[in-house]
């Protein structure tokens, strides 16, 4: 029986932020309109800041979760003439569920028949990148990373970083986003399913960007809960979020979080390939998991994590380690290997798989399924030499223009996570870094967000391009809601230090404003400004709740007499004749 | 009238940490025990942590809040015979307040008489270091920083990290201890009347510190309220407290804080000498400052914050900046500075302070009045100019054998951060630098914690020797306990994942605890060994509260089937054959 909860239009959060509106900029090149965030200062200054909540926060815009998100992408798609609709759903699997009559009550209804590249083609972004041809997507991307950058010159000091390679234009257009695609070193996970995604890229010459990890597991969780964890979740900034469902109806489930997921959504497909095998690794076959593939991919899955680069000789490495094989994917494959004494099918059915990404395209997200789990097992040679796989898989995928990233851990201490984006960069030809953290400590259980969002700015910094959060539950427990904000958080904070640092040439205009509004005291534009205006404002108001100290000169940390900006705007008021002074002597 | 709220032991946390008691070492040259928290494990292992929580979580002491903690270094400062006890107190303001009848019911009652260096005589540990004396404090320092160093070599891998140019050497010896001192590479705060101080030393040839900012302001809090956040503070891991109270009975509440605080106390004089002229910079005078720092000195205070490197020629500087000064001690007298055309009282009275400083041993904390307070305004010149002058006056405190250390800011982001300490460590002749954050970028207020915390561990990574926490609610209002407790905790992770990277030799010892006690499933000692055992427990009980999940292969997070850590462990279970394996070919 199941008694899944399902999502309604009221357990979905929809509010827009505080004095801000949706904006759209509209496409020179394609009939298209990206939205941003506007927010509205009280100084008549207006900022615009990039905007992953899609639909949701747009109060003109009337959603129906049951019905999903409006499908975007959908006439691009058709308009390239290159996919097909197909009659029913490829999949075995899928089929099945379909006429399961006890799933009908949690199904999603609306399920579009899928579509898939037409026989012989191609229909990734890279192939038609490679091919010349800028996609609607691209220049989606290109408004999108693009906004604003002018006002930076606003006369307040911006400092340029040091960029240890990364080569960002003051112009991002669209074709700079295709010869980036067409050159591997970025990706627009987009699969021809999942329509109503709002283009995103993942380069290290972008704007870094970070996913969330959603998804129940066996002991707890529902339908409602996920839909809303992922909504939630591009709400406060989640770039792309990964289905990491273990637990029942996983299938339907991701037909729900896709149909309302304004970002690309990722899986791991082995993970429903176990659950088809209640759990059994022996019995995973590549015909299921194949199966499994094309389920997801007609789903409109936009990344799979594959962890094709386990091979059976770098399973004894692992021995000498604290913490042994930490990825679920690479301990699941590591034991199917031992069991059968052959190489991981992943690896040995690798080009069949990218037959499946091109024909819906999906990225691959190659997994690193031996990456350490503690900062002792870091940069060791079973990272290293699955990574250097990782590297000849690449090129294999691009030989199909098969999108690819390339995922990192995981646990390194600060002074070793550099190697691992010059390794990364070297061995697999500048496919853009995707990597866990890290976290930089393992003593703070409870507080992982922290610890890896400071591996996480670093590795950022260092060229990483997509950052995938941890919460404070990471090695305790599923997160919840809170949990999921707390991480969103700690790594927007942890990627926009990245591009400041990198001397990502918009980054430093947000805090340039927020430290500006502070300044002169505009409260609720610092709040307004800030990653999270309700907990800025909320934090304030403990102490001085009052309306009237929203424009107070100080707030209840110094109180009136200690206020040093109050003190600095008092010295700016003085007569101006210090500069003449002469230094006296001091013996 | 005054409603001072007092504290009791009732309003004072004294629970030990699960599975933990105190341990005492002892001594080899002098009669002394060093207080260190011993953890034992499920599996028979013990591991001895740093402690700084006092005397508080050793259930074998009885501590009365109104008589203060037991005075552990007075024996060993008579026993030097260079002191003498005064028959009342010197300052005037100190006296004023001792006849206040209104403040009987608030005064700390059990106020002994202070002590003072005999005329002509020089107490601090940097004279006695120099003399090639070797202090109890230096032994009890060497024996808390050595704690089980030898432990490292129990067979788990340990990274050696970038150093930067700091040397920690594998034996903490009490004549290094004397030898960095000496040197002016470290300091011991330890004012002669803070007598219950468990020394500790702060030097980049030793573990990263962490300081908690505590104390009331005119808005907000009570005496009974900042000394609990004091105890609670060093609970959780503050090896030094700063009390900046700019409210009521600041001489009070830091009589209380004072005597019953195991870390060394930190103040910014010029706060309370501005509450006594209520608030009005220009009626500040050379006078009553120095009537301030001697009733402060004679109190225990064990370093004092003072903001002499702002100089009148470096305020124009500021116009340019987004934020002009931040810092409360440097906008005051900048402001003073401008007031009466005169230059900054305290560099011109620069060795006038030396004098009161060597008679207490009260150390410097150089303050940094024109540090940047956004990272617009970072590693500009006002910044520059101020350190340069802060390197002149370490000159001058070093011919006196005065202690100093030197502040640094603030925001700065992440690739700007190095030119700083190199800076500091050229100008100030490698006095130690105690920075405040730096926050990383100001987008994000309410979790200033978090973007301090990064750039806290590349700072200290880099070199810094003391680390200024900042809590979620900087730039918002006045921490409150959990506030505090998330401070401290965001910066021990820096300071410890600090310490790893650049290879202490003791750092990894914990980590390595931890991540084999995660690997080998045992719930509890994983708890016991974070640093929030409570947090580390109650987020895995929030989905498996059952007591038999505690020993459970699995947690929330994964589900019984999808744990990596068991896969892990059934894998090393299976036949050992894999290891001549041949990698099959790959087209």
């Amino acid at each position: 029986m199941n008694n899944e909860k399902l999502p309604t239009e009221q357990t979905i959060t929809r509010e827009s932020f505080p004095n801000s509106r949706k904006k759209y900029v509209k496409g020179e090149l394609f009939d298209l309109h990206v939205g941003m965030r506007e927010i509205s200062l009280s100084n008549g200054e207006k900022a615009i800041v990039y905007d992953t909540s899609g639909p949701y926060t747009d109060p003109t815009i009337s959603i129906d979760v049951k019905n999903g998100l409006p499908r975007l992408r959908e006439s691009w798609i058709i308009s390239r003439k290159d996919v097909e609709q197909l009659s029913e759903i490829t999949s075995l699997y899928g089929r099945e569920r379909l006429f399961q009559s006890d799933l009908a009550q949690l199904r999603f209804q609306q399920v579009k028949k899928p579509l898939r590249g037409q026989p012989g083609r191609n229909v990734t972004q890279m192939h038609y990148a490679r091919k010349g041809m800028i996609t609607p997507e691209m220049e989606y991307i290109a408004l999108r990373e693009n906004q604003k950058l002018q006002e930076m010159s606003n006369g307040m000091r911006v400092h340029y970083g040091e960029s240890f390679g990364a080569h960002i234009p003051k112009q991002i257009t669209p074709e700079f986003v295709r010869q980036e695609v067409a050159a591997g070193r970025a990706i627009i996970p987009s699969n021809i399913n999942h329509p109503a995604l709002e283009p995103m890229i993942i380069g290290r010459n972008f704007l870094v960007k970070i996913n969330a990890n959603i998804g129940n597991s066996a002991v707890t969780s529902s339908i409602e809960e996920e839909v809303e964890k992922a909504v939630w979740a591009c709400r406060w900034g989640a770039d792309t979020v990964m289905d990491l469902s273990t637990g029942k109806n996983i299938h339907e489930t991701r037909e729900w979080i896709i149909r309302n997921s304004p970002v690309p959504i990722g899986t791991v497909p082995i993970y429903q390939a176990l659950e088809k095998v209640n759990g059994k690794v022996e019995d995973l076959t590549w015909e299921m998991y194949r199966d499994t593939l094309i389920e997801q991919a007609e789903q409109g899955v936009d990344y799979f994590t594959v962890h094709a680069g386990v091979l059976r000789e770098y399973i004894p490495f692992t021995k000498k380690r604290i913490t042994g094989i930490v990825s679920r994917g690479g301990s699941i494959m590591a034991k199917w290997c031992l069991h059968h004494h052959q190489e991981n099918f992943l690896y040995t059915h690798f080009e069949e798989i990218c037959e499946i990404m091109k024909a819906y395209d999906v990225s691959f997200s190659l997994g690193d399924g031996l990456r350490p789990g503690c900062i002792a097992d870091a940069n060791d040679e079973s990272q290293f030499a699955e990574l250097n796989t990782l590297g000849e898989l690449t090129k294999i995928a691009w030989k199909h223009d098969v999108q690819v990233m390339i995922e990192g851990p995981g646990h390194i201490p600060a002074h070793m996570i550099k190697e691992n984006v010059e390794k990364e960069l070297r061995e697999c030809s500048e496919a853009p870094f995707y990597t866990l953290g890290p976290l930089v400590t393992d003593i703070a259980p409870g507080y992982d967000h922290i610890t890896s969002a400071i591996g996480a700015t670093l590795i950022g910094w260092y060229g990483t391009a997509l950052l995938c959060y941890v919460t404070p539950k990471e090695h305790l427990g599923l997160p919840n809601k809170k949990d999921v904000k707390d991480g969103v958080i700690a790594y927007k904070i942890a990627a926009h230090a990245a591009d400041v640092a990198k001397g990502h040439p918009a980054a430093q205009y947000r805090d340039n404003l927020l430290s500006k509004a502070r300044f002169e005291f505009r409260w609720h534009d610092q709040f307004n400004l800030s990653l999270d205006p309700e907990t800025a404002r909320s934090f304030h108001d403990e102490t001085l709740p009052q309306h009237a100290m929203k424009d107070a000169h100080f707030c209840s940390m110094c109180g009136p007499h200690f206020c040093s900006m109050k003190l600095t705007q008092e010295i700016r008021e003085l007569p101006d004749k210090e500069e003449t002074i002469k230094l006296p002597v001091l013996d």
